[in-house]
């Protein structure tokens, strides 16, 4: 090299650390209206084995304030089968309005590693990669900011730095077999990555850095990040607009339509309940074994009698394998992250059952008529929820749904009987009033909500509830039918 | 059996069945008086396997609103080495007020096994047991109520069941090699477990229950329970008051006293920086590989220079292996349990680096002059948070706290500074200005927290900080000899 160019070199060494500097202090300066105007922001950092992503993600950090930002790292384990759904590390992870979430590798890496593993088919590998840009849209429809990178570098580069680190005793572990393995099938490598970018590149566009060139990369990972804010902070909050996907649904009938007359004895009922309790105690054993995900969701007009519908179903099940997750109002934490989140983070792991006490379709409820969230907030959940339950039982989950129903006359004899019943006054609330005064409204949205979202894979129940054994009986006997198929299909 | 016989034992049959429901009503009555006075509670399930852990837990749950309770099983995984300490699964699981958390075994077996399989040494298994006595006293102090059950069964009553549940192809499962293994060392295994009792049941006793008798240790299981609540309504919640426990103590300066002249110029930081930076890079490598875990843990005045010595620390780190943090004031779903919750819950992973900003040590600071907490509480805290501290160098992490320090002139240019610099304004609250009008009480609550809680095994360092250089380098010094001495005492 000449001197000139020696020079030359030098020179635009020393601009480009300027630039980052001055791009690192732009970002600085927009932590503030960032954390003010509560825009979360979402980072995710793919790439080649030994490209450099913790160097990337150190350069981004450096000067930030810690309590604006993390970083997350999912190892993927090959070993060990994972007791979630394949997106539940990431949708555990994303921030909080007001913060950014590095992601050191995330959906990416997962979905190309364990098809080149061949641990999941091409299908399942196809449905992954739907799921990826339904959560990515999701989480933008939702405010979110997202930016994805992938550091990018060619065979011989990555030769000469795998070489590099195995020559060095302190730094040898951080080439794993997993990494040799991805070197040797490069090309293969290469043309999965192309093509998981290709296909999930559409809404929210990818964006290759050269890995061989650090400063630069880290330059314009930064540029690409504060032109984002920028644009972001400028436009106020994204709010996605609703739209309708086709689903396989079930028609069902209107609410008004549904004949609430069915009933049952005192001994048909304690009959049949003996009978029902003990086969889904026998099943329980066996969903456990088969590691099958349970999900029944209860949602139901108050005084119904959902409580006792649930404890009916809890009494024969193993306390091990089962858990009842209540849903109350969202706390502060919650309602600082998309409105999934919570729900996310309390999915069973394989093997178990979860009942949902009231659940995600608040949404389209009581948030849709107290006005807790905006129109298309609503609007746009239903197709939400939609994929949401789609990746469940994509991961192999039993999705049931039960409505649980009675009519208005019954429910103002519940809740006289619950004043007059010292014990049982604590059951009934102002709101509970209050919320009867709306019936016409929420009879509305409920006939809107089972129309859109009784899906084949994650179908919704009435259950005439006025006779609340008979209600009881029936949610057994369909629990049952579930927990069989689903067994079945797993022993075909 | 004798006609007469026959009917002895059917009636007394009838009238357990009889009592039992009485006292799931009673325990229902109480749900909505222990919810209204916000008391947690703890009931612990331990016992043999086949004893009927799960029968027992169905029993005490099956009428309960699922609201209001919860049921968390911790298997032992005896393979993978825990990268937590080991009460961190319990401290996790630990209920919020109002609420029943049912541990379907927890801390006892977890103690037991690991001593049996020789996987911890008798030192250690010492160890766990004064932490476990620590661990439950700390939340009895905190207004926890504690039902500590253990379920008993002889071995030939062991052997009947194990052979009943094997003969069964749908209940085989349910026996693992471990119940095997420990039918096989029944003898050994009782020793152990009543040495654990006798150990363990000082301060919150042990009730040891008939498992071969299911209604009736039901009944004794849910008249205990009951009993204690009780007891507790009447009385109301309880606060433990302060002792102090004898810990190895370093003898700390009171602030005044301390020299804030020390700096550095421009040159020397900036060259000892990179050298002690480029140190701490190859250090975290090894912590990494030999999973300690470590814990640095910042207090300061406000502007002393917290944020920016902390980020010279992460700096060198690769951001896969470290977290930075924030502590703000607690969120609800924090306020609702036992203070340490909210940090036990934020721990590293074995081979990780946590900064804390700000820590626990807010009892004893603001929480104390704000009036956050009771006297009593704050002052407990000092022997809480040392022995908390002990349970994380006993794991085996590296702890090591800093006083980020300066005078009150400093701080004033500081604010002043903040407050003429649009840029910085945002760092600068009312909040701090009323702080600083405190100073004098701060000072007084800080000397005693330095003088009650700088351990041998998780010291204090004030920190120089007037100059800002000299105070990095100082802190990087120190983690860098803190990581030298742990690493070659693990290859010692």
């Amino acid at each position: 090299m000449s001197k000139e160019d020696k020079e030359t070199k030098r020179e635009e060494k020393a601009r480009q650390k300027a630039e980052l500097k001055a791009l690192r202090e732009k970002l600085m300066g927009q932590q503030q209206e960032i954390r003010a105007k509560g825009l979360p922001i979402i980072v995710l950092v793919e790439g080649w084995a030994t490209a450099g992503k913790g160097s990337l993600i150190n350069e981004l950090i450096s000067e930030l304030d810690p309590r604006f930002y993390n970083v997350t790292t999912h190892r993927i384990d090959p070993e060990a089968e994972s007791r979630y759904p394949f997106l539940y590390p990431y949708a555990r992870a994303i921030p909080e309005n007001g913060k950014i979430m590095i992601y050191d590798a995330g959906w990416m890496e997962d979905c190309v590693r364990k098809l080149m593993r061949r641990e999941i088919t091409k299908d399942e590998y196809k449905n992954r990669v739907r799921a990826v840009n339904e959560f990515e849209r999701q989480l933008r429809d939702g405010g979110y900011l997202i930016l994805k990178l992938f550091l990018d570098i060619d065979q011989d580069e990555q030769r000469k730095r795998i070489r590099a680190f195995r020559e060095n005793f302190e730094t040898e572990w951080r080439v794993s077999a997993d990494d040799l393995w991805q070197h040797r099938e490069y090309k293969l490598f290469r043309e999965t990555y192309e093509a998981f970018m290709d296909k999930t590149g559409k809404l929210i566009p990818w964006h290759v850095l050269d890995g061989g060139k650090k400063t630069a990369s880290a330059c314009e990972a930064l540029c690409l990040l504060t032109d984002m804010i920028d644009k972001a902070l400028e436009k106020g909050r994204y709010v996605g607009k609703p739209f309708e996907e086709d689903f396989p649904l079930r028609k069902m009938p209107k609410l008004a339509a549904v004949d609430l007359s069915p009933a049952l004895t005192d001994e048909e009922y304690r009959e049949q309940l003996k009978k029902l309790q003990k086969r889904l105690g026998e099943l329980h054993n066996v969903i456990y074994r088969k590691k099958i995900p349970v999900i029944l969701c209860y949602e139901g007009w108050d005084a119904a009698g959902k409580g006792g519908n649930i404890r009916r179903i809890a009494r024969p099940l193993d306390p091990r394998g089962f858990d009842v997750k209540p849903i109350a109002s969202p706390e502060p934490h919650e309602l600082a992250r998309q409105y999934l989140w919570r729900f996310w983070t309390r999915l069973p792991r394989t093997g178990h059952i979860c009942i949902f006490d009231r659940t995600w379709y608040g949404r389209v409820m009581v948030e849709r008529l107290e006005g807790f969230c905006s129109e298309d907030d609503w609007k746009r959940a239903y197709n939400e929820i939609n994929e949401f339950e789609r990746q469940l039982t994509d991961w192999g989950a039993v999705v049931l749904k039960f409505w649980i129903h009675i009519d208005q006359d019954t429910q103002l004899a519940r809740f006289n009987d619950r004043q007059n019943t010292p014990e049982k006054q604590w059951k009934l609330t102002e709101e509970d009033w209050r919320n009867r005064e709306k019936w016409p409204q929420y009879e509305e949205a409920i006939d809107e909500m089972l129309q859109k979202t009784s899906t084949e894979n994650a179908p919704w129940f009435i259950i005439e509830s006025n006779d609340k054994k008979y209600a009881r009986i029936k949610t057994l006997n369909i629990v049952i039918d579930a927990l069989e198929k689903a067994i079945e299909a797993r022993l075909a």
